[in-house]
């Protein structure tokens, strides 16, 4: 590769806004000096950050755009000023192979119509779909897809969703033959949607492709480290993430207090600390930032708009694997396989 | 009341059997002695365990069952053995008024198609739900409904759900009146489903009702303690309620990790200890154990398979609460408010 991924970084997205995102970019290049950056945004205030990062000057361009999408901006409206907004220019440049990949914290609907607009999808893929990484018990992190792009998704949606998540696997956590699995109510054939039934039939044939499908698995089990990529709709997809995200705050704040509610335990929480400092950083959602639209012809990374200058780098660090691995390449080639596969045996919808 | 709610236990279900439903029992009595229990199973197990408990005899029934519902069994099976298994013993005790409720921790499928053909649903009712208390960081518990009995749901459904979940709440919670959320993947009024959105319409109008209804909520929301009613289609809560289990464990089993990685962590962890046991407890599914099916003539409680007796213990205390504040009648009168404006206003479905 030529001299690095270069990444297409929308300044101007994300809930503490240009900061966040330099401050994210400069962390990256430290660890990967091979990056390179094109920064979108109001050029004076790009400009003024990047002074604070010694080690950046070098490495980058900055393009000013003359707007930002808003936090709450319709996809319909933002669509319209894709030329004109920092989000719009940095998709643009991936469309125009100026860029490997699109970094953007801002609006995920306005991020994620404006991505299906310029770079459209897939050949064989009918729809896009949010993937992101979740910690688990075990050895790796688990895959789910969809998270929010899609809020009903029919069968041969969620059988692309397991394609493109099983790349991803092989791509992010170097698993050679993803184990996949359908989120679910219950793990017995009977159980929930015709969708679901009729996904886990056409999964259960493809057993050419590079996954094992490993049939239904419920909520619970979702951090147990059992499975590799957990492909449903966007509304249950998204739900789950939020839930998780909720619960884990929620047994932590239960936690400060119990710390907090007696000397005693002041002095147990003072001793434990460098261990309870691990279990920090395992859930710390900046060590899992980076959320990724797969299907499309071109790479496009959200980050959470609360997202620290570490989950930045994070999710900078996501895009750099996902480019050098060739994603894309590897979703479409295994797209070509299932439709040939089907078209022989006549299962294609 | 006469002498107090009487429950009809179905001995048989849940993964530890007759112990923890008899154990389970005794527990509630001595803490309620006006409680009246029939216990449905196998009579001469049922008569062995309750010689392990004194107080038990004078307050009980046992009526023999001569078969059980298997926890695999499909519910469009276990509905042609009513008449002769533990489970349908039960519900039929409530059917024909000689319970105020029926309480089991047997396969929840075959429970809720068992109840609804015995009992059927109210006038005004379409489809009965599955309702919980989950913990929160405020001073109450949030409830949710439905957790699995309907797979999708339309907007009618949902609107009925609110209704029944805020009588649960003004009954169990002594929330005057209660507010009302309706998960969904954002908060704006854009977002979710058709459903949602035509369901947030009504339940908007609907400002004479003894709720408040609120807007969306989303995942993370759930256990903040902001929200006393959160209604879902059976699929969303399912995976939302599993994926909070899944999640809390997840990260208590770290913690757990954590305090074992070094001698100094383990004597902070000794020190701490008596902190910790109040999160346990606050975490324990035990003290949340009951899921009520709501919307039919007649109460069902739902314990969970792996309950402890103290978990059983703590769903015979909802089914009694709920006795003991009469809330068929309220969840009728509610729909019959409901009903007569909606007519009234011309918006009824």
């Amino acid at each position: 590769m030529y001299g690095g991924p270069r990444i297409a970084i929308d300044a101007m997205g994300g809930d503490s806004g240009v900061s966040a995102m330099i401050a994210g970019a400069s962390r990256a290049l430290r660890k990967d000096p091979s990056l390179r950056f094109t920064f979108y945004g109001d050029e004076p205030r790009v400009r003024d950050e990047i002074e604070r990062h010694k080690d950046l000057p070098s490495a980058i361009d900055v393009v000013h755009s003359p707007e930002a999408i808003e936090p709450s901006e319709k996809p319909s409206q933002a669509i319209r000023r894709a030329r004109t907004t920092s989000m719009g220019m940095a998709i643009n440049a991936v469309k125009e192979q100026r860029a490997d990949a699109a970094l953007s914290g801002g609006n995920t609907g306005a991020l994620m119509a404006m991505s299906k607009l310029a770079l459209r999808t897939m050949p064989g893929i009918d729809r896009p779909a949010l993937a992101a990484l979740l910690p688990t018990l075990g050895e790796t992190d688990v895959i789910m897809l969809d998270l929010g792009a899609n809020t009903e998704c029919d069968a041969q949606n969620l059988v692309q969703f397991a394609v493109m998540g099983s790349a991803y696997a092989r791509c992010v956590l170097a698993i050679p033959k993803p184990r996949v699995k359908l989120l679910n109510i219950g793990t017995e054939e009977l159980k929930g949607t015709g969708e679901l039934k009729d996904a886990a039939a056409l999964l259960r044939e493809a057993d050419y492709l590079a996954f094992r499908f490993d049939g239904f698995t419920e909520g619970d089990q979702l951090s147990r480290g059992q499975v590799d990529v957990v492909v449903t709709d966007g509304f249950s997809g998204n739900i789950a993430l939020k839930t998780a995200e909720g619960t884990a705050r929620f047994v932590t704040d239960l936690l400060r207090r119990a710390f907090k509610s007696s000397l005693r335990s002041k002095a147990g929480f003072a001793l434990s600390q460098p261990a309870l400092n691990l279990l920090k950083v395992h859930l710390d959602p900046n060590n899992h930032n980076g959320a990724v639209f797969l299907g499309l012809n071109g790479l496009v990374v959200k980050s959470h708009g609360s997202a620290s200058p570490k989950g930045v780098a994070n999710a900078i660090h996501v895009a750099a694997t996902m480019v050098r691995n060739d994603i894309t390449r590897k979703i479409g080639e295994d797209l070509d396989n299932f439709r040939a596969h089907a078209f022989a045996n006549g299962t294609a919808a």
